[in-house]
């Protein structure tokens, strides 16, 4: 580690990272952002001005190898995440890396690979869920019985609105994020967070995939004006079943004009939870009333964005600060083996089929 | 048709039938109710008492044979349906089946066998919810475009009241809806419904379909004490897509503890439709607010029970007394054609199977 | 039934029925041709001078329902089979349907109906390989439990040859075989009868169905020299599952150029039965040798063709007409249920959808 | 490399490769076997002794690590796969390694990501049905277009006999062969080589698999006579897509007792193939007759036990060693990379389910 004891963070990718992720850093005591890569160059230079960052890459494996950094975050564009990874943790460093974490379940076995050969390095995902505040009560009660065994769970999310805040409306500009051969698409950037919420709360892995993807909006203009198609998908939904025999059934929609956003209910023998929006959780006993018990946000419009993915992020970025300096983890970060978990039931939902009619 | 001109009426069961259907006849002009039968006698003859029934059966065929009924209602449990509808079919009576419509598409088109040899005799599916003032309001709304094209529906039952509005709670005592041999369970009581109403405001057939149905309280006990296996399923979730290509997804659950009730959302290319409970119904225009459109019910506190059930049944009898009588429909009802198409996709979600991971 | 007591058979097509079932009937004591029907006037024309017939019907259902005809024997194409042997049931006739019995099984579960509605006729499905004395011996030495439990059967057809013998080679002109709105393809043509005959020697239903068709030729030449679109399968293969555990596979291609034709296997607990092309059938003991036990064939080479299909459709129209004369059955003839059961597994084939990958 | 330019090869097990693979090692110039591991003791040394070596191991990690070896040959158990490859490749050995190549897809990714980390290492799969004379004929003829485009596949393997020719018929006794954990089962014994046929031959991934595994003998008797629980798959059946359109159709059994043994036919729109047992090769064109075209097998009664598997293993070590030495590859050797396309078929066909009816 750095001098002054000071964690180096490098971060590959200019989107996320410098409107969530960099921000972010400032509420994350022990650690210090050093160095900043994409392809972009004009991207990172400018992300390097604003957060004043010493090191500039062009190209990810650079800064993944760099003196400089000691945990690498992995905020590129998903075709791109096994390779930096994977190159980080060869290199020696701590890697945290978005989802979807790769494109397909080969490359998410190859990440895993890669993180068991440097044991000593943390390999985790950012599944920032599980340091939300009412979804980490939510898997604390189910634990400790609250609501007798898990029945059933759905989980939907209409209207989509990006990590970063910015609505993800029908007329988006094409980007990288509407291109499959990019790792785009709605199911890996959000599904992937429900489909990793289900196994965090049942603590039991999913061993039935049904449903479909589909795109509805099959071209958009680019920033240029020009009509690109659109292979990644714009919704989805899929019911899943895991080995404990809770049934999950998950909907998620780019293309929806109204909804309130994420919604949650986990339906279990004696009592249910309910998840509305980003912060309300409520409890219901079997014959009961809800009654909210919302967990108080102690970030609550420190971040910029004000959302729960920047909040939940610096409460994961602080535990990794910690344990990478040796302290045991208060919560259940998802690890890469997770990721692979979350990745092989995203590869099934596209790749199973359902009974055709006609 | 009898003297007087009015359509004699007669009933096979006696639970839905006594609680729902017969009340619901004094609203519907130019129908009288003359007959009632019941494997149960002291059930039937009390049904007859209450409403001055003058024929009484203990089977059902002799009901649907008898000179005294013009139009049959088959209300008993699912797995004589097929039985009966044919006999009334062949006795040249009109008839109005409940809803699974049978037990499978083998007898779901022995029935529509029927009726094709007796196109001069209506043969209905009890899908009231066709008439019911907001979803028929859908329909409309959806027919003229207001919405664009439709992409995905929404629709969920949480907790699960039966028709007559008493609670299907997970202590409910076991009674024929936990038998599968019988027809019971929650996709075909209220699945069958849910798909219609795909079918309905897509006017679109379904052509895939993935998903699942389980039985979570495996036993139950009956009314006099004694632990009864539970074979029929008491949750259903099932994701479909039709022809016109929207994506449906569907969640039933009889052992949530807590819920909005009926859920609804129909996401177009251009708004949405959300439909609450079973009264309310919103519109919204992409980019815009969602607007209380609900369409009044005149029938409101006039039946009992009060429900959208007890109130669309009573507009569907009038329909089919006015179209008996010779009037074109002012609805669509269904058919026993529809209840086949409904049938299979009840048939494919019990069968069709998913992805198994390890 | 006729003077003479000869039943009289009238045949709806001219294709099949000209070129094999009428020659047969010469085979057939007690029965007499009269009738025919097609289509195409010239050729209904032809046929009937050829075979001394004094009735002739452009329309089947003007036989079905003619005064001169006991039987019928509907050798249409499928897409007019469901029509017309329900029109000869209700007409009071007796039914013998060619395969495959439908276009789906909605179509079969009518033809069922109508048959359940006329039990004192016989309604059959031309399945005559349970009358085939191989595969009929195969029947008994399996469930005198010569080899045991049966394990997995295999079935496979190629090259194709139509039931006529005539080649249905690569470059056989497009008719209506090709055309799957009509009912054609060899899934339908081919695959019902090994499907019925899993059936037919497990004593079980299938209940698993996995497998796909496909078109390799999508286009050909009709006798006109008009390119044609193929809609209906060249090939078919799947793997099923019967309700007893077997598990059978088959293959079927029009579109091979070389293989033993009909190759059958049966592997139980305790032996083996090899059925190599129409005629030669062997049994073998585990860690024994297979041992030639093939049945002899009384017609062979009487018929015209002379092939399995044709000697074994004497015997099942002789077993007819014993059986309409008030014989009981020597054989287990495929009765309207039959096909319907083979129908379902058909539209599984067609329907059911396994992995994709990538 | 050794002393005296030799390949010093380092073998794992002490079944397979102590009766196939040593013994074959003598007809492969320029490579010494020089090592063996085994958890058994006894066995590796009387392997030992057998063959001259002067390194036995007791873990197969001490021997993937030994300097005395330069080609570690991977033969234990399947479960054990990935750990000694992967320890192999890492301490900069070449690796062969025996099928089936792992227990899932997850190890088969991890031992990818190994050999890529090990650029210069060769990293192999034992699928030495790609060197074996007819089968490798097959595909130059596929590629020189001798049959057209290939249409569909038939592969099938029954009775069964092990690599080393001993019979694995129902009554073998229980070993790991028969444990699901271990890697035992036909399907990936077997038909991991005919998975691998069908990509080798019309050099495209399959991209839809359907089918099913079956374990006919639940129970049997271990060499002490212990009645055992059977947990691996004993048939297999399945069919297959390519994306290059051609449909595989694949049957295995150990629990026939009768049958030609391995069994091929490969139909193309010009021509056909046919492969009967391990030595015979049959070219048809489109209306010509089938014509012997059998490759001669140099290595005829050389090898112990004289079988395709035995000889074509020696023809694949020594393009091992050529290549090792410096040499083109002159056939299409099975990469890791090809072993995991191979695996995830595998994996879907035990996971990937069809159709239920009833």
């Amino acid at each position: 580690m750095s001098s002054a004891n000071h964690l180096r963070v490098g971060f590959i990718g200019s989107g996320f990272a410098r409107r969530v992720q960099l921000p972010a850093l400032a509420f994350v005591p022990g650690a210090k952002a050093t160095a900043i890569a994409s392809g972009h160059r004009a991207n990172a230079d400018a992300a390097a001005r604003e957060f004043g960052l010493a090191h500039v890459f062009t190209d990810g494996t650079d800064l993944a190898r760099s003196p400089d950094v000691d945990l690498v975050v992995v905020s590129s564009t998903p075709d791109s995440h096994a390779r930096y990874a994977i190159a980080a943790l060869e290199a020696g460093k701590h890697v945290l890396c978005e989802k979807p974490m790769a494109l397909d379940g080969f490359e998410a076995a190859q990440m895993v690979t890669a993180s068991e050969q440097h044991p000593d390095r943390l390999a985790w995902i950012d599944h920032e869920l599980r340091y939300e505040p009412n979804r980490r009560r939510a898997r604390e009660l189910i634990r400790s019985n609250a609501i007798g065994e898990v029945r059933h769970i759905e989980l939907s999310l209409k209207p989509y609105l990006r990590g970063d805040g910015r609505p993800q409306a029908s007329d988006a500009p094409w980007n990288w994020w509407f291109d499959a051969a990019r790792g785009g698409g709605i199911l890996g950037a959000v599904g992937s967070h429900l489909i990793d919420l289900c196994r965090f709360w049942t603590g039991s892995e999913i061993t039935y995939v049904a449903g479909l993807v589909e795109t509805f909006v099959t071209q958009r203009r680019d920033e240029t004006g020009t009509m690109r198609p659109v292979t990644a998908d714009d919704f989805a939904s899929c019911v899943l079943q895991t080995g404990s025999g809770a049934v999950a059934t998950m909907t998620l929609s780019t293309v929806a004009h109204h909804g309130p956003g994420h919604l949650g209910q986990v339906t279990g023998s004696e009592g249910t939870l309910v998840l509305t929006g980003e912060t309300k959780l409520e409890l219901g006993k079997a014959g009961g009333p809800l009654e909210d018990i919302s967990a108080p946000d102690d970030l609550w419009e420190k971040t910029k964005p004000n959302n729960m993915w920047a909040r939940s992020f610096v409460r994961l970025m602080r535990e990794m600060v910690q344990v990478i300096g040796g302290a045991m983890p208060q919560g259940e970060p998802a690890t890469f083996r997770d990721g692979w978990q979350v990745q092989r039931v995203l590869d099934a939902i596209r790749g199973g089929r359902g009974v055709q009619l006609d």
